[in-house]
């Protein structure tokens, strides 16, 4: 198993900061990455269709031979991650136990902002896992649902963009967190406008980041890595391309895609 | 035909203004809707996905015995119409043509604005139906994607929303518009922050009033109205019922759903 690929997936385009993360810290490592951007967003779906949705993802990357399975996506690792341990033969790895352990390390007086779609929030996902978490004291969770379309729109360094999180963050301003989970791929993208409407004195938690590292320890655990000098191989699939995407796409990889390729995943009975 | 309901389908819960507004115009007609919240929205997806996706929702309405399709959602009218009259044994009726020639009836000056969807704005679908029309001489077009997260958000009396809104008009005011089409189901909602930033000189026009004036005189000619003093029958189905729905749904609708029916439309192969 060790030279076959990580499988990543996601709702769409973000969860290509995790293989970008993967690039970087486990530069051998192939991947194979499947976007749902038919059917992206999953942030304001229900629970049963998120884990619908991801057991298809999950057969999918399963089918390419996959040795083991991140869940990119905070909504689907948020819901889905008790279902698709069960349902997957390998590893599953989500972002939300990543994210909390390293919140839970950062943080110096114990409350914990945490901040995602609104499936990520309302699952109480993060908040569960950073309450079992020893140096914990409190945790403060806000649902952002216009953050996502604000990247998508590409306006990052827009004044609308730092009003709207100006407005997000007041409660957890008010609660004086010192660290903040940015529980959505598309988030670390706002790192600069997060910075300056909290200022220096909150530490942002990058669940991509958490992601690969625990990809990375699991790797040195049960999983084989790749072996060799071997250049690692990307494939990347989406169940559609949809208007903008390369120009999206690179926001969230730091590169364009070469090569995509498109499968339908959902189809009318 | 004539006892049978007018099928009306949306990529998710703002074709209910549609309904809401055949209900006002035609209290005697009954309907079948169905909002494909599942894979909502189609505004940023590709026409050969909307395509796909429209022609398995004509497929549901068929199976439920309508006499008409409606597409209320403006990106799967300014994508899918021919295929839908091809694939279709009913008229089939789309927002964009009613809307543009509710505009067209409107202007004075000539110069029609269009506003909507990535999708419906790329398509083109709104600026070749008024270019058609004598009296309209220039259309000029804006894609708003922030519109529709901002109204699920509920911000429709937010200070944020009037600075979007006052963004995306900035080139509609420049070229001195006098009309302007609402062309996306949720942007009615809007109405008045549209009516502060541009002012009692500019005329708002709702495609969900224009789509059913249409349906009201398409009854009168080749399809037969509902007879007699029967109450009409609602149906209301979706994909999934996703977070906040009933409250959403509201916001369109004017009322709560009494009962909705979740149907799964995408399956895996």
């Amino acid at each position: 198993m060790s030279g076959a690929p990580v499988g990543i997936f996601d709702s769409g385009v973000g969860g290509l900061t995790v293989v970008r993360e993967i690039q970087r810290q486990l530069p051998r490592e192939s991947v194979v990455y499947f976007g749902d951007t038919a059917r992206v967003p999953y942030g304001s779906k229900s629970p049963e269709t998120v884990i619908r949705f991801s057991k298809e993802l999950a057969s999918f990357l399963l089918s390419k031979g996959v040795k083991m399975i991140v869940a990119a996506c905070n909504t689907a690792s948020s819901v889905s991650l008790p279902a698709l341990e069960e349902f997957c033969p390998v590893p599953v790895i989500g972002v939300i136990e990543p994210g909390a352990r390293a919140a839970a390390a950062s943080t110096r007086n114990g409350i914990v902002g945490v901040i995602g779609t609104l499936g990520t929030i309302s699952s109480g996902a993060y908040q569960n896992a950073l309450r079992g978490i020893e140096g914990v004291k409190a945790v403060v969770a806000q649902p952002c649902p216009l953050l996502v379309p604000l990247v998508e729109e590409g306006w990052l360094d827009h004044e609308i963009t730092t009003r709207v999180v100006e407005e997000y963050m007041k409660p957890l301003k008010s609660e004086g967190i010192d660290t903040l989970v940015l529980g959505c791929t598309h988030y670390p993208l706002l790192k600069p406008v997060f910075g300056r409407v909290l200022g220096p004195g909150v530490t942002l938690v990058d669940s991509a980041e958490a992601a690969a590292a625990a990809v990375a320890r699991r790797l040195g655990e049960d999983v084989e890595g790749m072996p060799g000098e071997r250049a690692p191989d990307y494939r990347f699939y989406v169940s559609d391309i949809p208007l903008k995407f390369q120009e999206i796409a690179q926001r969230f990889l730091g590169r364009s895609i070469p090569l995509v390729t498109q499968v339908e995943l959902g189809e009318a009975r």
